[in-house]
């Protein structure tokens, strides 16, 4: 059984700021090797890229077989069931449609002392994405990642994809199709990082790179940083619902054990305002769990990290999720709207009782890369904005300067900054 | 002598490679102190705080000491002089009126299918602006740093500030009580991040870091950033001056050398199309150093890590341009407009021969946090949005989930996630 918590308690305030600093980052410390092989990447390039792939992956590539030629892509898109097809073309159309939403506007005006002031946004020129092979290989990935970056406009969408002993699902390839990304390499782990940070002979290197990964691929992303942009380091996937007496147990049980199946460390968590209400839906997860085909991995979770908190009334829920900040909010009550607009931090909320967190997952249309671990106080799901920069401009003539500068040789010599001063003073016919 | 290539010149390609490979960053491992420090802070709160204080700043304060009352505040402003606070003024008035243009818009619409999207954008709750001092105390920094949190309606802004043998510029203080700073603490270094990201007994936590610091400071907020947010890690300032012969080469000059005189780390560049004029404004640097106060410190930088480069047309300097993707970039030539039209990958642009790029730094109005060491090619200057996030919205009824439940279903059974289908296909009436 998960652990249950009554707001209405003694005691609950040190219960809740427990749970909260709970950290179920079980991360293996990967530093050491993943230095060795981005240090090797770097100076060697495609031998050592070639030489880890025989190793960790067992496949054997040429600076020419690694690359994924556009005829195997299109082999692989004609291999796909036609349903599967249509429904990743929905989802490809949906998050398409929403992420055009997101394509900020620039300005530039002219001030009262008539500087002419701007500010320019403008997409970044080459992209990699990175793509787990293997069990983890989610083709609703390489859309979530690969779409908000097409929508802003990036020329260069680099995909790497691992192929361990051979193997590649034709989904992946499917996606990265109808996403737009331009060039797919057969490679993976710390070593797809650094050919995308630092270039290969084959591989012209990225500017930012993004995607979910393994801990030695999130390690390697930390280490280019810099080098490269990167996106945030993903934690275990979470799901907070808020739910009242009157939806059915079994559906709220449904959404708990979406995002248990993710992995042993994933956190479902329930605030109700019913406790009858909890127990039936504690009962519901019971039954589920024992049909489910990844329940070993769902009960783990549950157990190990999944809560119960009851509140005297809905609106005491408000100021928990804030300081839970969940990846995924979901707000089974008869107004969501109303008590979503008093919520501050949460990465996408589900309104209603029929918004199942996994519609966002896949077809709704926003980002299913979202923040974890309570970063959802400070950062943002995936979005156009991620792929793109802002350039500010600025331009003075001698009449505006003459009005301006003043104060900025004020301020800089105030610094002890002459030549900042000076630099200003020359131009104002007073500093040559 | 800084360097000179010519970008007609054979060997070119290779020898700016080099250029643009060259690290400046000096950087000392601190990484071992830091954490020690963090890590004390984390248990021992206040009582560490004090005792690190005490022994790097040699300050002895108490919990209540600590904090700089209003009262205090007042008194520095008003010591402050005339000239320089309405110069402060000056500036906060244009960087606040800058960064309102900034604030974004969410949106929400229902789609044709009925299913209703959103997307809304909040302010971080608590902010932590970390302001160096001795020395290199800037009231301008305080200003850029607190201004668009203000702006993005942060309601908590937390400022500490080291106070080495109880010296605190009065300046920082009047620019803080300026920018909306809400609370303020005399303290420095890893301590004070560990501080903010952590709380202590009198220091709440804030969700979000930002600011420059020495090289432990940049350290502890890598190692907090999870715990909390930060902003980028700024490496030493870069200028990039493109300018052809129409200009008077001591204008020039005195804006190559504005950056240069930061550190002996910055880094200038002028990139010209007439090669008279590189040599009448290398000459203009030279007599320019020789009557600098912090000439020694520009020289250094100059000769170590300063350049010209001709090229034969200035069309020719935007490629080079882009792989520098400079902080800085001043267009000294006839039609700014026209090349920055060109340009991808640049903080701030400065057009015109009016527009020394120190005019930027104090009172312009758009940030001088700005991208530094290429980062430009995929990260901007500090701005409103830094202090916001997004959270998405998702709401369907049991119509709109019956006609996008489906692909969500196939997708999601092609992914294995068995619990995520059921959580869609039980309300769709076919997964009870």
């Amino acid at each position: 059984m998960p652990r249950r918590m009554d707001a209405g308690a003694t005691g609950f305030a040190a219960d809740f700021a427990a749970f909260l600093a709970e950290d179920r980052d079980n991360g293996v410390d990967v530093m050491g090797v993943v230095r060795d092989v981005l240090s090797r990447v770097r100076d060697e390039g495609d031998a050592a890229v070639l030489d880890y792939t025989r190793k960790f992956d067992r496949v054997s590539l040429t600076a020419e077989t690694m690359r994924v030629t556009a005829a195997e892509v299109d082999a692989a898109f004609a291999a796909c069931g036609a349903d599967e097809i249509a429904a990743l073309e929905v989802a490809a159309a949906r998050i398409e449609s929403f992420h055009r939403r997101q394509l900020p506007d620039g300005f530039s005006y002219t001030d009262p002392e008539g500087v002419e002031l701007g500010l320019r946004w403008s997409a970044v020129e080459a992209v990699g994405l990175y793509v787990p092979g293997g069990l983890a290989a989610y083709p609703s990935s390489v859309l979530m990642n690969a779409m908000p970056a097409k929508v802003a406009g990036v020329p260069r969408i680099v995909m790497t994809v691992p192929t361990p002993d051979g193997v590649l699902n034709p989904l992946v390839l499917a996606a990265a199709k109808l996403a737009g990304v331009t060039e797919i390499y057969r490679l993976g782990g710390a070593q797809a990082v650094g050919a995308l940070a630092y270039g290969t002979q084959t591989i012209r290197p990225v500017d930012k790179i993004v995607g979910p990964g393994n801990a030695y691929v999130a390690e390697a992303k930390r280490q280019v940083f810099g080098t490269v942009g990167i996106d945030s380091i993903a934690g275990p996937s979470e799901i907070l619902v808020v739910a009242d007496r009157d939806n059915d147990p079994d559906w709220i049980a449904a959404d708990l054990l979406s995002q248990a199946e993710h992995s042993d460390d994933a956190q479902s968590v329930l605030i109700t305002d019913d406790a009858d209400f909890a127990d039936a839906a504690a009962a519901a997860v019971e039954r589920q769990l024992a049909v489910l085909p990844r329940g070993a991995i769902a009960r783990q979770s549950w157990e190990k990290y999944g809560a119960i908190i009851t509140v005297p009334a809905l609106d005491d829920a408000v100021p928990l999720v804030d300081q839970i900040a969940p990846e995924h909010l979901e707000l089974a009550v008869a107004d969501p709207e109303a008590l979503s607009a008093k919520i501050r931090n949460a990465g996408a909320i589900f309104l209603g009782r029929h918004t199942p967190e996994a519609v966002g997952d896949y077809v709704a249309g926003p980002n299913h890369v979202l923040p974890t671990s309570r970063t959802a106080r400070f950062s943002s799901g995936l979005g156009v904005l991620d792929f793109m920069k802002r350039s500010t401009l600025i331009r003075c003539d001698a009449a505006s300067l003459g009005r301006i500068g003043p104060a900025a040789v004020t301020l800089a010599v105030a610094e002890g900054l002459d030549a900042h001063a000076r630099s200003v003073a020359i131009r104002l016919g007073n500093g040559g």
